[in-house]
């Protein structure tokens, strides 16, 4: 863990508890679905809320090293186990830079995304960004929160060097 | 998880109790140490106990998919946290794989693999290859074990398509 994360960490934990399992799911560079099934000893259930091909912003095309306007696929998935959901995730990945077979599997289900990579067993190097908490009522709700501070992340996942997607992760009551 | 994976670790649930922080271990394709770290809040201490280079056998040439007699990288050490064993692992490094730098860090420093491989941006898939309980009186001892049954896992990391290095992990009594 770098200083800088290290101290951000410490600043939230000051704001909000944190158990060794969220802690976990925050800083790992493993999949956060295997992370969940190994916590609950169960299957995660994966619900796709919504997909869309974007043209990347200037922030996004920043961020993922490409061209505003060149084509981004946009996803936004549930992660629930015994009907209660764990993690809200929102994903962009740079089309042009997915392999092909990996592609038909982003586009076309609902599988997590690391569940995909692993299939197709692509090789990657993954960079947190940012962790933090934050305040937003719409994913509050998604998540069932009863309070407005939500513990996320957002790391990229780097493909043959370059940024293949940015990951967005809000984390829910956890428990085990 | 793949059901050879399932059905062997509920084998292994019916034979000694794992907490979902050992399953999590044990299943991750991430660091093990980044793990370690954010389940104990504390730093994880890299233990050095022996570093040399030899030749590949018939067994580990077959399973690195090199030449047998091609020269290996064999680490051992511990991770451990407030003094105490949690992880003893063995890594097989195919020399002629690393990159220039990784190589380095990894024939002249205790850091962890993982944490190796992250500092140079690797790009790497990991392949869980056995799970299981194996009975080895030195290793129990090593971690500090009353009884003699030892959790384990054995991965490959892959990188260019090729296998770079076999690591096997035995894990201790882990109190969060």
């Amino acid at each position: 863990m770098n200083k800088q994360l290290k101290k951000t960490l410490k600043d939230i934990e000051k704001e909000i508890h944190i158990t060794p399992f969220l802690r976990a799911l925050l800083l790992t560079d493993g999949s956060i679905t295997t992370l969940l099934e190994a916590f609950k000893s169960c299957e995660i259930k994966i619900t796709g809320l919504k997909q869309k091909i974007v043209e990347a912003d200037e922030k996004l095309s920043e961020e993922l090293n490409i061209n505003p306007g060149e084509m981004i696929n946009e996803r936004e998935v549930i992660l629930s186990a015994e009907q209660k959901p764990l993690v809200y995730a929102k994903s962009y990945a740079v089309i042009l830079r997915l392999d092909i077979c990996a592609k038909n599997d982003i586009l076309k289900t609902n599988a997590p995304i690391g569940k995909i990579l692993k299939k197709h067993k692509v090789e990657t190097h993954r960079e947190i960004q940012e962790i933090g908490i934050k305040s937003d009522a719409e994913i509050a709700k998604i998540l069932n929160l009863n309070n407005n501070k939500i513990l996320f992340r957002i790391y990229l996942i780097i493909h043959k060097n370059m940024p293949l997607m940015k990951i967005e992760e809000y984390f829910g009551e956890i428990k085990i």
